[in-house]
């Protein structure tokens, strides 16, 4: 298809299509004229993805980039994908060296292999500091709902996730699942909170 | 104390302790001559509240205001803090009618009580189109696991909160928990994640 009908059927801008395209974010098209190119569903499938990060999960070009710089490299075997899309999600570097002690003693605790250097712990240790500068006591026992509900969840995405397909279809499934999937989990917490603290707190 | 001193406790530089005085999300202190004011305890964890809100979860300062307004407000009741908090985690309106029609489905399986208006709904409803627009299905069922997990954390949380202290005290640890234990959650979600999809993809 010409980038006209691209634009209508993605619901993308054509002015929006060819910055991404000048950001390399969206691959080329098959040239068919010095001035004409032919593009396809895989073109289609990268402007949803691209569209998704930016107003979905406001990620900023940057990150969308390393993104797609990840999705783009044949040789990068899977999970170091998925990888790039969880630093992604991260908020960088930090946390106290007691509170990543803790993290580790925690998935330690549950056996968990993650590699040593996963944004995630970052976050995790951040958000442990801030809950004791408010003096909110964090234990491994307190947090064993959590980190069961995210090992149940995790199992479950991971084992939802066909991987008997092209190698694209599979990485941008898995990489889209990993960061919507976030997002569900995060509003069906906040439904939950509502009903369990409606329950408990109605007229306090 | 004097602002110096509070800027040096509370690691909060003395002109962003100036520029949210006069954006009213930190109280005026004791006057104590013309140009000198007393602070207590209760600036100080003020201004720990509103560095985590801007620092770690990266709220504008709006949505700080509409909080410190909600905990700032004697006569609002608990839960209705916490549905600003749950608020100003919140995307937005949006969610197609199919997505919202679902989310209706969803709750009544699992007999959640939760306010019609209640912004995760919309929340849920945008991420489950976005799904959608990936060729995801989503259903009832295969959001179980979710569900579940949503429903164990909010009740552990919610359980772990004590509530026989002083309002202002108990209105701060709930928007607080709220909002930070909903990282805690994606932070150890995501390192699940990376335990579940190496196994299973390393290689790949």
């Amino acid at each position: 298809m010409r980038m006209a009908e691209l634009s209508e059927r993605s619901g993308v801008p054509i002015a929006t299509i060819k910055w991404w395209r000048r950001q390399g974010l969206l691959p080329p098209g098959q040239r068919t004229a010095p001035n004409q190119a032919e593009y396809d569903s895989s073109h289609l499938a990268r402007l949803r993805l691209l569209s998704v990060l930016r107003d979905l999960v406001d990620l900023p070009t940057a990150t969308i980039a390393e993104i797609v710089a990840a999705l783009d490299d044949d040789d990068a075997p899977l999970h170091e994908v998925v990888g790039t899309a969880h630093g992604a999600l991260a908020h960088g570097e930090g946390g106290s060296g007691r509170a990543l002690a803790f993290v580790d003693e925690l998935l330690d605790e549950h056996d968990w292999q993650v590699a040593t250097d996963a944004p995630a712990r970052h976050d995790l240790a951040r958000t442990i500091d801030a809950l004791h500068g408010f003096g909110r006591e964090v234990t491994v026992d307190g947090l064993r709902p959590h980190v069961e509900a995210a090992e149940r969840v995790a199992e479950a995405e991971v084992e939802a996730t066909p991987i008997d397909r092209d190698r694209d279809d599979v990485v941008t499934d898995v990489v889209v699942g990993t960061i919507l999937y976030d997002q569900v989990l995060s509003a069906l917490r906040r439904l939950a909170h509502e009903h369990a603290s409606a329950r408990r707190w109605r007229g306090q």
